[in-house]
C-alpha cells in the first residue's frame, strides 16, 4: 500500500483516485476505487479507455469533504485506489468482459463496495456479474444515463455499450422491478427504443418528466423503487447535457444539469448501495477538463453515499 | 438521388443530413434540407459558411426517431439533403443574396418544404424572399434568437445579418403582426435597439420574460401570434447561451438551455410550417462539436414538426 | 486621454475595456476600469494574470447599452480604462500586494469608483485595503463565488487567494455582519471550512439555498445585509458553473449559471456599491472565449449598477 | 453514381474524398477511394475509426492537380470515392478483418486499384488479403511509418495495429526481400523489436539514416527494393513528426517532415503501385486540422503516382 | 499619441503592436504598424480580420531587440501602430479595397513607411495603390508564400484574395520583371495555375527549389531581382507549413519552417524596402498562439530591416 | 515502494514516470526522477508546476528501450520515480527555492543521480545548489534553451526563471569556462542580453551557429568544453520550435526540431552526467500534448545517457 499526503497541494504527487491510499490488498479498505480502462464496447466514438486516468487526474482538485451533507468519507471510512482492472485480451468483447469479471471478483469476495470507474458502459456488465456472485438476490438498480443502454443485438454482437441493462436483466443480475432509470431522452433509431424496460417492468423516468418532478422527487421514487434492497447505481456521464459533459461518446443535448445531478445522488441517501459506477468519461472530447472534473465530483458524491451505508 | 443506408453505423460513409438521400430532383422529396454556406452579412466573427458542413456531420451522430414525440419523420415523409445553395458571386451582398434566391426557388416553385441551413442570418432574407413568391399573404414568423435582427443600415450597408426581418417586414415577406421573437436579450447598442420590432407590432420575448413563463407558455403564445397562417421557424443557434452554443459569432450570455429550446419547438405543434431555418453555426468556435450537435438535434426536432403538417 | 470610437466595428482597433477612452488621470472619469494582472496567490492552477487582457478583448465585443434596464453606463458616466496596476516585485506575495495597494490608491483618493479585474482574488485585499482609506467605516459586501475565502493560513502564508476575506475582516476592512457570500459550495478540504464565515455573522448562502430562493429573492438579502452602507462587490467567475466559465483555476461543478448571475446583479439595484471587481479569469483553460465574454458582460451589469449610483 | 462539380467553392458541397464522384459500381473507375473506418486492432488511443471522414472533408481543400509533376490524376483518371467498407461485426478482430476483406474484394476483382483511408494499420492486412487474391506473386512493399508493425502477439492476440506486416509476410502477401520501411525510430519496448524485420530480410531505414541519406536516395533506393515488381504502399501518418501530425494514435517524435515525407513519394515515380494507403489518422487529437490535411495531400500525393502508372 | 513602458511586464497593459506608443499622426514617426481588419477577399476559411488584434497581442511577447542582426527598431527609429484601417462599408469587395486605400493614402502621403498586418491577402492591393501615389516607378516586389495570388476571375469577381499580384502587375503597380515569389507550391486546381507569373516575368522560387538553395540563396536572389528599386515586402503566413502557422486560411503542407523564414528576411539586408505586410493570420485556427507568434516575430524581422533602410 | 508491471497497456494504471517504481528510499535506485512542480519564478505565462503531471503522463506513452543505442536504462539501472519535491511554502521565491533544494539534498547526498522534471527554470538554482554540496568542483553544464537564462535583476527580484544560471556561476555552482548553452535565439530586451554568458567565459552557440554545424558537431563541442568534469544537463523545452514544444511560457519562434534535439543529446555519449532537468513544460498551453511527449522523450534519451555513466 502505498500512501501520499492528501493536504500537499493539489496539483503535485502521484495521481490516484482523491490522492487515496494505492492498495493491492483488498483487506486495507472497506470502499474500493477501481478503473476499469476498457472500451471495446463502444459503438461510436471510443476513448473512454483513458477516463479512469482523466478522472484521477481531475479527482485530486476535488477536496475531500462535504460541507453540505456533513459527509466525511475519506476519514470516516478507509477508502483506497486498488489501480485498474486491465482485460489482457482487448481485441474480442466477451472474453475481455470475462477478464474483467474475474480480476474484479477478488475485491468483491473480500466484501469491498466498490466504484468502478469506465471505460464504457459495457463495463457495468461484468462489475454486475462479479458483484451478483456475492448476493443472495438479484439487485436493485439505480440507473441514470441519456439511454436505457437495454438494447438488442447491434451490428453481430448481442452485447455492447448500448446493451449492458438488457443482458443484466436476462441474466438475473438486475431485478428491473427495482430498477429506475433517469435521465432517459432522445432522439433514438426506433421509436420502441426503451421499449425493453418498460416490459420488464423497469421504471424510465424520462428528462421531461425528470424536469418537472426535480431530482428530490425522483430521488425519492428511486428509493422507492428500490426499497431494502442491495442496490447498485450506475452513473453514465451522458445523463448530463453536452454543456457540462461534452467529453463523451454518445452526447445528448437536453440533459441534466450537474446540480440536478449531485441533488439526485444526495436524495438517495438511505439506499443500500453495494456498488456503484460512473462511465463513458472521454478525455479525448473534454474541454478544459470540465467533463472529468463533473466525473469525479460525482464520483465524490457517491463515495459520500456509499460511506454512509452501515 | 443517392441513397446511404441509414442504419450503418453512424459514423461511417458520406455525411449528408441525418444520412438522408442525395438529391437534387425536387420530386424526389416532401421536405429537402439545404445547405446554404454564405456569411457575406456578418459583422463581426465570420465562418458560419461552415455550418452546413459541420451540422451534416453532426447529423448523423443524431438518430431518426423520436420517442417523446412518436414521431418518424424519416418514415412518414420523403426527406432528401438537396445538397447546398452556393452563390457564385459571393463578393457582394446584395447580388449573392440574389443568387441564393433563385437557386432555393425551384424548389420552393415545386412545393417543398425547406429546411435551410445557413450560414449567418443573412441568409433568411433571400428563403423568405424565394417562399414568399409561393404565398399568397406574408408568411407569420416564429423566430428564436439572442437578437432581434431587424437593425438598421451598419456601415453603409442597409442589409447585413443583423437586420433580415427588418427588410422582411418591409417588403412584405413577413407579417409583423403574426411574428414573434423569442430570446432575446442584451446588452445592445442602444437601448432603443427593439424600437423598429415593437413599432411593427412583432411581439418580443426577451430572456427575463421568457425564464418566467417558460418554453410551453412561450409556444402556446407563438401559436396564438402565428394563428392558422403559413408560417415561418427562424432558429439562431445563438438564441442558445454559449454554454450550451459557443461555436457561433455573436453569443451572448444569459441565454436558452438547450432543453427549454427543444420544449419550445415540441411545442409548437399545430402551427402551420411552412419552412425554417437554422444558422449561425461558426465551427471554428466550436468546441468539442456541441453547438453542431445542437443545431442538428433542433434541426431534427423541427423537421418532426414539419413532418407533422398536413 | 487616448479615445476610440466605440461605434467601429467590435472586432477592431485597440482593446481597451468596452473599447472606453484610456486615460491615466483620474479627474477625466467617474468610473475607473483597472485591470490587476497578479496571480501570485494562486494555490492551484496559476494563470488568471492573463484575466485582463483576456476581458479586455472580449468587453469589445459587448455592446454598451442595457435595454432591459434601460441602462447606459457609457453616455451616463463618464468610464475610463486606466491601465493595469502591476506590481513591480511580484516574487513575493506581502511586497506585491502592497505595491498594488499603492498603485490604486491616487484613484480612490480622488473619489473614482473603481471596477478592478483580475487577477486572483488575493488582488481584493489591497483594492479594500486601499478603499479602506477613504471610507468612515467598515465596508458592506456582496461576494459572489464557489468559496467563502476566508480560509486560514496555506502553506506557510497567512494569506492567498483563498482568504482575502478573512483578512479584510481582521483588518477591519469589511464589516461580517454587512457581508453576504453567495453561491458557495464543495466539496472542501474540511466540513468546517466555512466556520470562519458563520463565527463572524457573515450570511452564506449556499448553492442548494440560492436555488431554492432564487436569484431575486437572494439579491433582496444581499440589499437587507449591506443596508445603506457602502458596499463593495465582490465577483469570483468560479461562482459559475463550470459549462459556463470552464476557464478558471479552482472550478467546482454545481455553480450559478450566468441568467442567475446577471439576474442577481440587476437584483442589487438600490446597493450603495463603491467599488467592484471580477476576478479569476484563467485565459489558459478557456474555451471559445466564452469565460472572458461572461466576465465581461457581468462586468457590464456591474457598470450598469456602478453608474446608477448617486 | 452522384457526381458535384469540383470547381465550386471547396468548402461547400457534400463531402467525397476530393470532391470526387461517388461510385457504388466499380466499372465507373481506374482508381478507387475507400474509407475504412476501423480501429478494433488500436493498442493505445483509438479512434482512427473517424479517419476516413475527416480526410474527405479536408480533401475538399485539397486542389486538383500538380504543377511540380504535371500530374492531373482527376482528368487523365477515373477516380471515384466507393465510400466506407465497414465491419457489420466490429467488436470481434479476426471476424471484422474477415469482413473488411470481403467488402474490397468486389473492387479489386474488377481490376480497380485502391487508395484505403484507415482507420489503424490494422486495416492493411485485409487490403493485403484481398489484392493478393488478384495477384500471381507476393507483392513488393514501400512503408512509411514510425514503427516496423511487424510485431507479435500482443495481449493474447495474434494480430493487432502494430503486427500487420509481420502476418503478411508470414500469409505470403508480401516477399520481405522486396520491402522497404522507411522513418522508423525508437523508443521501443525492446531493443530488438526491429528483429522481425531484419531476420525476413525487408530493408529498414530508420530515421537518423533517412536524415542523412534526404528522401530522393531513400526513394531510388525503394525502387531498387521493389524493382518491377506489383508494389504496394502503405502510409502510416505517425511516420510524420507529431509537429506535422499531432493527430494520430502513437505519435513518436522525431519523424519526416511534410516536406521530405511529399518529396518522398514524388520520389517513387515509375514503381508499378497496385495499391496503397493512408492509416492512422485520429481526428480527436488533431489540431486545426493539420493532420488531416497532410494525410489528404499525402493521399493526393499518392493518386498522382497511382494515376502515372500504366 | 498614447505611450506605454516597454519595459513592463509583457503581459501587462494596453495592447499595441510590441507596446510601441498608439498615434493618430503621421508625423510622430518614421515607421508605422498598421492593422487592415479586413476579410472580403477570401475563398475558403474567413477570420484574418481578427489577425491585427491577435498580432498585436502576440507582439507584445516579443522583445523589442536583436542580437543576432544588432538591430535595434524601437531605439534607433520612431515607430508607432496607427490603429486600424477599417472599410466602413465592408459588404462588396472593391468599395471596401477603395475605402483601405483611402484611409492609409495620409500615412503613406506623409512620407511614413508601413508594416500592415491583415487582413487576407486582398489588402495588399490597397496598399499598393496608396504607395504607389508616391512613387515614380512601379515598385519591386518580394513575395513570400504559398500561393502566387496571381489567380485570375473566381466566382463572378476578377479580384479576390487570390489575385492581388496579378492586379498589381496589370495596373502598374509592381514591375513584374523586378518581382520574386518564394515558397510557392501545389496542390493547385490547375497545371497551369503559375502561368501568369511566368509569363510576366515575375521570378517563381517553387519550394523544393527553395529547399535546394536555401533562404540565403534565395535572399541574394531576391535582391537581385529587386535591385536598386524601391521595393515592397509581402509575406503571407501561409508560407511557412502548417506544423509551424496552423491559423490560417489555406494551409498548404510542406512549406517553409520558421528558421528558413527569418533567414531569408535577415538575408534581404540592403534591399530598399519602401513599406510590407504579413497576412493571413487567422486567429480561430491557431493552436497556442503559435501562428501569431510566428507572424509578429517575422513583422518584427521585418521591421529591424525596415529600420535599416536609410 | 510501489511497483507496477511496466508491459501492461501503457495508457493503464497510475501514472509514474515511464511507469518506474515509486519509492520514497533513496538506496532503492542509482537514478531517480522527480517532479519539481513549482513556477514562482515565472515572468511571462505561469503553469510550469502542471508540468511533472503531464510528463508522467507522457512518458507512459514513451516505451522502454533504445533500439537506435542499444540503450536498455530500465534493465540496466535502477530507476525510481521519488515523487515531487514541493515547496510547502510557495508565495516568496527565495524560501521557497531553499526549500526545493532541502527536499533534494537527502537524494543527492546517498549518491542517486537526478533527472528533475520542472516547473519553470527557476528550479534549476536549487538543484545546483543540491548537488553541489556533494561535489568537490562546480560542474560543468550543458544548457539547452532558447534563453541564456543569465538575465540581471527583474522586476525586483534578483532571481527569477530567466536568471539561474547567473547566480549558479556567482555562487560557483558551475564553472562557466565548463558550460555551454546551445540553442539560444532573439528577438531580447537588449542587444547585450547576452553579455553575461560571454563574458563569463561561457560558450554560447546561437540557433545560427547550431544550424549550420548541425547537433553532432555541436555535441562534440560540448563534450570539448565539458571534458572530464562532473557535468549537468539542462534542457529547456522552449530550446524547441514552438511547432515542437507549443506548450511553454516563453516561446521563440526558429528553435531546434526534435529530431535534432535527439541526436544532440545522444552525441553527448561520453559526458560524465551527474544530473540533468527537463523544465518548462506547461500544460495549459500544449495541443494534443505533443509537448509533453517530446519532454518525456527527451527524457527518456537523458536517461538513456546517465544509465551509461559509469
Amino acid at each position: 500500500m502505498f500512501k501520499q499526503d492528501p493536504s500537499s497541494p493539489r496539483f503535485t504527487g502521484i495521481s490516484t483516485f482523491f490522492k487515496a491510499p494505492f492498495s493491492t490488498s483488498p483487506e486495507t479498505a472497506d470502499i474500493g476505487i477501481v478503473g476499469i480502462p476498457y472500451d471495446g464496447g463502444t459503438t461510436n466514438r471510443p476513448g473512454a479507455r483513458h477516463g479512469p486516468r482523466a478522472v484521477r487526474e481531475a479527482s485530486t482538485m476535488v477536496a475531500q469533504e462535504s460541507p453540505e451533507t456533513g459527509s466525511r468519507p475519506f476519514s470516516d471510512r478507509a477508502i483506497a485506489d486498488f489501480g485498474d482492472i486491465v482485460p489482457p485480451e482487448p481485441f474480442d468483447l466477451e472474453p475481455a468482459l470475462k477478464q474483467i469479471e474475474d480480476g474484479l471478483h477478488p475485491l468483491h469476495k473480500k466484501g469491498l463496495r466498490l466504484l468502478c470507474v469506465g471505460g464504457d458502459h459495457s463495463i457495468t456488465l461484468p462489475v454486475l456479474r462479479s458483484l451478483r456472485r456475492t448476493t443472495t438476490e438479484p439487485l436493485a438498480l439505480v440507473h441514470v444515463d441519456a439511454h436505457c443502454d437495454t438494447g438488442t443485438g447491434y451490428m453481430g454482437s448481442r452485447f455492447h455499450h448500448g446493451a449492458p441493462f438488457a443482458v443484466a436483466v436476462e441474466e438475473g443480475l438486475i431485478d428491473p422491478r427495482r430498477a429506475i432509470q433517469i435521465g432517459i431522452r432522445g432522439p433514438m433509431s426506433s421509436v420502441n427504443t426503451w421499449r425493453f424496460s418498460h416490459e420488464q417492468g423497469m421504471k424510465v423516468i424520462q428528462m421531461e418528466e425528470f424536469e418537472e418532478l426535480g431530482p428530490r422527487v425522483v430521488a425519492n421514487a428511486a428509493k422507492e423503487v428500490a426499497g431494502e434492497h442491495p442496490c447498485y447505481l450506475s452513473f453514465d456521464i451522458d445523463s448530463l447535457d453536452p454543456a457540462f459533459a461534452p467529453g463523451t461518446g454518445t452526447p445528448v443535448i437536453g440533459g441534466l444539469t450537474s446540480r440536478e445531478a449531485i441533488r439526485l445522488i444526495r436524495g438517495l441517501s438511505g439506499l443500500k448501495l453495494v456498488g456503484a459506477d460512473v462511465v463513458e468519461v472521454l478525455p479525448a472530447y473534454d474541454v478544459a477538463g470540465i467533463t472529468a472534473l463533473a466525473a469525479a465530483t460525482i464520483a465524490f458524491e457517491i463515495l459520500c453515499q456509499l460511506s454512509l451505508v452501515a
